[in-house]
């Protein structure tokens, strides 16, 4: 208002020169101290909502960075900072809490391994000799928790890979001791050795860079090129970080933790903009290793809370990541010394033809409707080490959101010996190298708002009906209906999937009925690819991941309980656990009908093979998030079709019929067959 | 060998002049008969064998039609053809079987019943006065099973609807009454008149026709276009009807019943042509209706076995329901009559862009290699009365297929009044139409043999480690498994869907280990959309559609076990029930390493509501076939990158990095953001 410069929207990721206002103020008042995060702190919701309602009168939510600092000594702080002075209006020390871990904090450890005595013997004793250290590689990760250190110190265990050349795959010598690093004096404390030792691999590698490729018959030559492209432009408008697009519209935001973070999701049914979601992301994960053997079980990356989705984002490219007409979000964080690293292209947004949206053929004149449809993409890849995760917030025109996370990139891998047994706790995916069975666990946060205010979650299943074959009720014993049951409190909304009842969960707006169904507006959240949680009760990832215990889980909305794992992940014991259960407490808080958080956690158990190797072949998992008896009828109606003929004009000989079939689709060998669209 | 002219492939469906040659060999030796169906009969497959493994020396499997009529009086017969001859080489009288109904048997019914006077004087308490008849329609379904009237007479039931328009949608104005037809007669010969009527709606149509959506404020006109084209041609060729893609190669079939049949599936891995699947199809499905109110329980359509998936193929055109380079296949059927009926373009064949194929990136240095995958598709699209399925088997470049079914088209309907309670086991979806709850559940048939002969079928659950949190094999409680069960038997092959171990079933070849995982080669059945049969046991719908019973059940191969609900499913009372049943027997066969068939039942529980009418917006369900443990490394290794940069190319500055990016795409808004690939 006050100012020419357009300000940032509030739910804006912070710009850079807000992150060195904040930085510089903390500078001032705390000296040279690592900057772990820089963030904004997200808008108190009621102000956020007053604003959202009346922009135009409404008090603009304030911008506040949310900071966490690592002090020389290894204190760690909290602070917020008031953008508007910058002034610091909050500044705590923790205890025995470690924040989030930073790329560079990663990348410092694989000098320090490389320089350390215990390490360069380790390395001699699996056949590395000294001088060879340089090809001495490690992926560091957090150390989860481990009782014999507490969480007191910062620490993180290292992975420990040979590579023969700098180009070579890293993950297929792996060694088979490990490491533990202390960030604060930056020096390698202890090293795990397994009682069986395992020499380094002699196996020639395996690499997969086009050299290497080239070297064992080149690559595939019968590949014709695919064009897409949208000469007159793609159908999304953005204003800001605010896109627009088939009735959606919705604010992309970014943050370190999460990466895509999408809030205040409406549709405009008929011109009438219907809130859906204040917030949605993926809110944390869990990626728990089922080898038992010491010290595997520490490996169980929480990826989201211990590194960072935003902080581990690619710097996505045009033709390679994304195909099309692409339009890119940068982000932005603080590094640790107090400047701004700048991912470029860290979000793609891009439309696709999605196949046919509906179509139907009358069977006795062949008279026909066939729609296409699109949908809209916002895809992120973030790299933790070894894997590569593909995001993709996937918008439906019919009302559909459909998250899509595409697995790929390399096994965490492990050294075994030829003739080892790995006892089922994992495979030998190439000769010398073991792939430990893990699972990939993924926590959606939805914070809806169906139609408004006042939401309640429902769990449904398909089942028969009660009554027997033959009774009157039931007499052919074909019933069966939708149970519907309300999860009235936070304990009973800790519910687990059931495919024998293709189990999916409602979130309906108890307040607002559908005048055509008379049922309840809602939101089904139907998925299917729910593993649960395979680290037993009572164990340490069972502790620490405490939201992978059940596939939902809801609460009473809170400012700040964003993260179900808790605010700081490394080095967390579980005990208590963090996050979730904190905020359940007893169960007996009502979830009905009020402002409610659904967290539902989902993925699968992979147990890998040979396939697997070099690198994975992406694979998908999915759900939908899809509108039921929110709408009075299909809201895609209007869509333009293809093509559309009706009896009446079938009957005159296709005079009149609606022909806007694509132009440009040809038949793939130009032989007599086809022709044009529909002239059956 | 003898003939000038190129002969069909042994698993070509019957040409023109085939069809032409059976029905003139049957016409003179009986008469004017129906022609229900005249169909390839698969070549045995011992025979069949032989000639694929040696097509030069072994003897060429002889071309014979499997032929169904109906004489006339209603005798049914099933006969075979040499069509060397041609030669009826056998006839036999069928008794108390029904065979599939043909579109032209369900198209004469409408005529019958505006004719017939009870079903006239329905129409008129309905609302409907005795000129407007013409308004009336009807989708004729199979009777299913009715106990009043047996199977010895043809039967359909009527499902009756008024247009008041000739171009609007039917499906908005049912009626509530059902009259059956006796095919041989041609009458009506009951009618099903519910005991609370229900009159004709008067509710203003909503239909879907351009003239309908303009006057209701016209099409969005906020899309733009996607252009998909391959300027340099396809990537796959087809030799017949052998089409080769990418390591693939399979025969594409067509039948009436089945629709797309693949025969003689390979991958080419490394040049060695390792076989898969003899043959894979969905072989049956079934829609059972929710509603235990008389004569509801009667909808529950086998439609392949009943209408036949091929029978009901729409034709397909380019640019609508397939955009970018298509190759069509046509279908040939018999008529009634004795004349061959084609839909042009039954099978429409084309290559997609599939998004990231694999990626890995290397957080030291931003070294990177991404992979763009490619997709083959086979599709067909079929009609059953209200219903549209999008079947497309998708063929990956890693060794996955991907069958998946978009369910779209329009809801079955029935009428209620205003205040009408559903009773739950219905929604009203638009005023005075009630749409009952549903299943759709698809049998997919697949005759494997993974890496050639002798195959087992093992169900596989990812479960947690017996050992306690705390024991020594499993001190911190982490551990989990991959659980393999073998099924020995035809009876333990009976397992159903359990989503709490994300189990999968894996057909494996016990005589190959993979020489890396030293375990069985394998293909993995990952299935996730698997809705239980609702209907009870013991229920008509449980008896007549056995295969629905479990999520899979494994036999021994028989030539011509080819359907799951039998040969001739219309009107099987269920007792006893036919195919998979009778197959199983006492379920002692061993299906241990010897030639096996997998029969999956999948698919999906419908409720509907308010957004799926008029027109349902498509809705996916899908599965894959997975290689594990098949191939000795990552299978798509030697696909050329996007973009391919190594740690020592970073450090020279990106110099001699592979960058071959698509050079069309763009970006959305033509800023200065991006620029050339992969140049972070
Ligand atoms: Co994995
Ligand atoms: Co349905």
């Amino acid at each position: 208002m006050g100012s020419v410069e357009k300000l940032p929207h509030p739910f804006d990721p912070l710009i850079p020169g807000e992150i060195e206002a904040a930085i510089s103020v903390v500078k001032k008042a705390h000296g040279d101290v690592h900057f772990n995060v820089v963030t904004l702190h997200e808008p108190r919701k009621a102000e956020m909502k007053a604003w959202l309602a009346a922009p135009e009168s409404a008090p603009r939510p304030k911008r506040i960075a949310d900071v966490v600092v690592i002090a020389p000594g290894g204190g760690v702080y909290d602070g917020l900072v008031d953008l508007a002075g910058p002034t610091i209006t909050y500044w705590g020390l923790l205890d025995g809490e470690q924040p989030i871990i930073t790329m560079e904090e990663l990348q410092l450890v694989e000098h320090i391994v490389r320089k350390d005595p215990g390490v360069i013997e380790q390395c001699r004793l699996s056949g590395i000799p000294a001088e060879d250290m340089h090809k001495v590689y490690c992926d560091p990760w957090t150390i989860g928790y481990d009782e014999r250190f507490g969480n007191a110190v910062r620490l993180q265990q290292a992975f420990m890979y040979y590579r023969p050349d700098v180009d070579s795959c890293q993950y297929q010598y792996p060694l088979d001791f490990c490491p533990i690093y202390d960030a604060d004096k930056q020096q390698i404390i202890a090293i795990d050795i397994p009682k069986v030792r395992r020499p380094l691999s002699k196996e020639p590698p395996v690499d997969y860079h086009p050299a290497a490729v080239n070297a064992r018959g080149g690559y595939r030559d019968n590949l014709k090129p695919i064009n897409i492209t949208q000469p007159e432009g793609v159908s999304f408008q953005l204003s800001g970080r605010t896109i627009t697009w088939q009735n959606w519209s919705f604010h992309i935001g970014f943050s370190y933790r999460e990466g895509i973070v999408l809030h205040d999701v409406t549709f405009a049914d008929k011109g009438v903009v219907r809130p859906l979601f204040y917030r949605l992301s993926l809110a944390e994960m869990v990626v728990p290793y089922g080898n038992p053997e010491h010290p595997h079980q520490r490996k169980h990356a929480l990826d989201q809370g211990e590194y960072g989705a935003g902080y581990m984002a690619n710097s996505l490219s045009l033709g390679c990541d994304c195909k099309g007409s692409i339009h890119y979000l940068d982000a932005h964080f603080p590094t640790r010394a107090g400047g701004v690293r700048t991912i470029k292209n860290a979000i793609c947004i891009h439309e696709e033809d999605s196949g046919i949206l509906f179509k139907h053929n009358d069977f006795r004149d062949d008279s026909v409707i066939v729609t296409r449809g699109r949908k809209l993409v916002i895809q992120q890849v973030f790299t933790a080490a070894n894997y590569e995760y593909v995001v993709a917030w996937q918008f439906h025109q019919d009302g559909t959101i459909q998250p899509e996370i595409k697995l790929t990139g390399i096994l965490n891998t492990y050294a075994m010996d030829p003739d080892e047994d790995t006892k089922g706790w994992g495979t030998q995916v190439f000769p010398g190298v073991n792939a430990h069975n893990h699972q990939h666990l993924f926590c959606l946060r939805a914070n809806p708002n169906i139609d408004g205010e006042g939401n309640t979650v429902y769990v449904t299943d398909a089942v028969a009906s009660d009554a027997p074959v033959g009774s009157e009720e039931n007499f052919y014993g074909n019933a069966f209906y939708n149970k519907r049951t309300k999860l009235a409190t936070t304990g009973e909304a800790k519910t687990d999937y059931n495919g024998a009842t293709s189990r999916t969960w409602e979130v309906c707006n108890p307040n607002k009925l559908n005048p055509i169904s008379r049922k309840p507006v809602s939101y089904k959240l139907v998925s299917r690819e729910v593993a649960g949680l395979l680290p037993k009760e009572g164990s340490l990832v069972w502790k620490r991941a405490a939201f992978a215990r059940h596939a939902v889980h809801v609460t009473k909305y809170r400012d700040d309980q964003l993260w179900p794992a808790g605010r700081h992940v490394p080095q967390t014991s579980g005990e208590p656990s963090k996050g979730l259960p904190e905020w359940i407490g007893d169960g007996t808080e009502s979830i009905d009908n009020t402002d409610v958080v659904l967290w539902h956690t989902w993925g699968l158990t992979h147990f890998p093979a040979p396939e697997d190797f070099p690198v994975m072949p992406a694979e998908p998992m999915t759900l939908l998030l899809r509108p039921r008896n929110f709408f009075t009828g299909n809201p895609v109606m209007d869509v333009p079709p293809s093509y559309a003929s009706t009896p009446s004009q079938v009957a005159a000989g296709n005079k009149g019929v609606l022909n806007a079939a694509d132009s440009l689709s040809r038949l793939a060998f130009g032989n007599a067959t086809g022709g044009s669209c529909c002239a059956t």
